[in-house]
């Protein structure tokens, strides 16, 4: 037996089936017409928002990162809930500009920006978050071009990493931004270029679940912003943090402590260098706004039993959920958070694995987990799926296709 | 340093430039209309079949799995080169359909198939590889219902393994096929069902180089058959003895010894078991035959160092070729083969990594790589992109959308 992952908090029962927003899971797929769905809950993700804004300094916006969940009515519900987006390519910009966000509240990161990304973005008023010198130079000479004064900011490369993070994205070489020592010089020219300019992104890291490990990141990050504003004689307008705010995924995981991260970033606040006194500071989360708000429902299509191992055969699968299946980023496969939404109220009372139905070892959803003795008909419920879930997955392998999405 | 894995022969050189079929790489861009591009080669699978036909028996028939790349050229281009397709999906039934490929020569195997895609195999003609009690229940009341002979074979969970294979698809609980100790009361029931007998599906894994690992398996697979054959007491018309004919990734990988292969598998023939003396065998390729067919090529965006390190940005990226950025079934990353293909008679001179735009360090083509050195511009070659390449990659994520292909 192994176990699974902490349901997240905010589901409910109805009838002893698992419910979002008061609406049982198989009223949810009647609803979408069909399984595998996407369900993702408004409630829950104003909930979360509020209660970061309760816990973070008044004075900090709060950014969501579009590459978590794309989704264009969750992008329309949320924008009246956070500060600004961060895009990470033209096809993201086009999600954002569908979706009806002001888009001078959005800013553009991306190691490999196109030409035509750039002209996109500048043209639309985006802020670029720069990522080498090289494509500054672009940047600039297309704006030439439009006619148009570019918004840039630059992403830094830090030299202290997010420690304890899922992703690394600072301390040490890296593909993203610009190394401190050559920052300066870089938002000097941009200053003198006329280019609007914006400040700094410096991103350390992702899903992090201890609070520590953040406050130190976070404290960094101001150093280091306080110590480049000196360095570039300028002031930064602008300040993008980063995220870094992780989710409970795996037995054993505990919720990040939010109101110990506010507490730190406002006693920072109250003590702010000089050099970054009147910028304005943002978070940049998209995980840690959206992750715990979404369920991806299956159905059980097969039920069947191998040298006494039980199997629940579902009609979804890795093409939808391929980090739930241990196979993205991950070196050891561990059970995400998984329930029967059909029954999701009774005790388990059996192990089974969950599988999807692609036809590779590599598509299992729950592994040796214990389950109610679910059957032919019943839904599997596999949460954490608002992040990274329905884009971050191969959903034409074996010519499947996308899942359903809903929201609630 | 670390190395690239082997280029496959097949390619070669015009003005310098990497070719496929003759036509340079930037000729294709250009063809194609961007970047990023699959391009697959007629002509190189075209012998790769012959190859394999020239080492195989005469009579053993030769099926091409689908789930390696579905391009629908690509299936209108192989279809006149092996004797069946098979599929894993109802999508997939559709686009076998689309490519004008006979559905009497199909088979259609996969753990969760959903009603709708049994009605649509079995009112196609194709044959169904079971893979439960409960799916062979389902597809005899649906084709009652159509009023249709269905086509049953079953789909066996060998009690052995293919040894070295990248995916073990057999050996203990699994949740593919029906354990041999229940398959023959099955096929007793197909047989007395008045469906018409297909035989058996024996699928190892998938995936190896070893010819020993290959013709122990085959040898393993033929012997079940037998036994199984004897113990249904009904002869089996076919036997389709799974694939498992793996190609080099990686540094130090040695191609698949075919010959051995092949001439083993003759002289098993030439003593075949009485009980499977009239049954037609098949082998299921996928990966073999058009893995090595096909490259990925991307454009350098961006040229950038890194506290001494130097990154060659591409607008391609995990999107596209998910296994080769190490992130799909592998625990360690290695390095599949890459090349600078505008410079590709070049000598390596820089030590680089090839990157994806995409905003994630698992975003890696090439880790710490030997390549001439490459500019803003050059393209990219990343090969052995022609199976589970386009379509086992996440390619909407971070707004990205689907690589060009092109079948030259």
């Amino acid at each position: 037996m192994k176990p699974l992952g902490p349901i997240p908090s905010g589901f409910d029962a109805v009838d002893g089936e698992l419910a979002v927003g008061g609406v049982r899971a198989s009223e949810l797929v009647a609803r979408a017409g069909g399984t595998p769905l996407f369900v993702y809950s408004k409630a829950m993700i104003e909930q979360r928002v509020a209660k970061l804004r309760s816990a973070m300094p008044d004075d900090l916006s709060i950014h969501y990162a579009v590459k978590a969940n794309p989704y264009i009515p969750l992008l329309e519900s949320i924008k009246g809930l956070v500060d600004g987006f961060d895009i990470a390519s033209g096809g993201e910009l086009e999600l954002v500009r569908k979706a009806g966000i002001d888009l001078a509240t959005v800013s553009f990161a991306g190691p490999g920006k196109r030409d035509w990304e750039l002209e996109a973005a500048i043209a639309a008023g985006v802020t670029l978050n720069l990522e080498s010198e090289g494509e500054a130079a672009r940047a600039l000479a297309i704006a030439g071009n439009l006619g148009k004064r570019p918004r840039l900011a630059i992403r830094v490369n830090p030299d202290f990493e997010l420690r304890g993070s899922g992703m690394k994205m600072g301390g040490g070489a890296k593909p993203f931004g610009i190394d401190t020592e050559r920052v300066p010089a870089l938002a000097r020219k941009i200053v003198a270029s006329g280019a609007e300019w914006r400040g700094l992104h410096i991103f350390a890291g992702s899903q992090a679940l201890s609070s520590e490990a953040i406050i130190e990141a976070q404290g960094n990050t101001l150093d280091l912003a306080a110590r480049l504003a000196r360095e570039i004689g300028a002031p930064l307008p602008h300040l993008n943090m980063g995220g870094g705010f992780g989710i409970p995924y795996f037995a054993g995981d505990e919720p990040l402590d939010i109101g110990a991260v506010g507490k730190a970033l406002s006693n920072r606040f109250e003590n702010i260098p000089q050099e970054i006194a009147k910028t304005q500071f943002c978070i940049e989360l998209g995980r840690y706004l959206v992750g715990e708000a979404g369920v991806y429902l299956a159905c059980i299509v097969d039920r069947k039993e191998s040298h006494g191992e039980l199997y629940l055969v579902t009609d979804g699968g890795l093409h939808h959920q391929l980090a739930a299946s241990g196979n993205f980023g991950t070196v050891v496969r561990r059970n995400y958070p998984v329930a029967i939404a059909t029954q999701f109220t009774r005790s388990p009372s059996v192990e089974a694995s969950v599988v999807g139905c692609l036809c590779t070892p590599l598509d299992r959803l729950a592994d040796k987990a214990m389950l109610p003795d679910a059957q032919v008909g019943d839904l599997v419920a596999i949460f954490c799926a608002g992040a990274y879930g329905a884009t971050a997955s191969p959903a034409a392998f074996l010519g499947q296709g996308p899942a359903l999405e809903l929201l609630v």
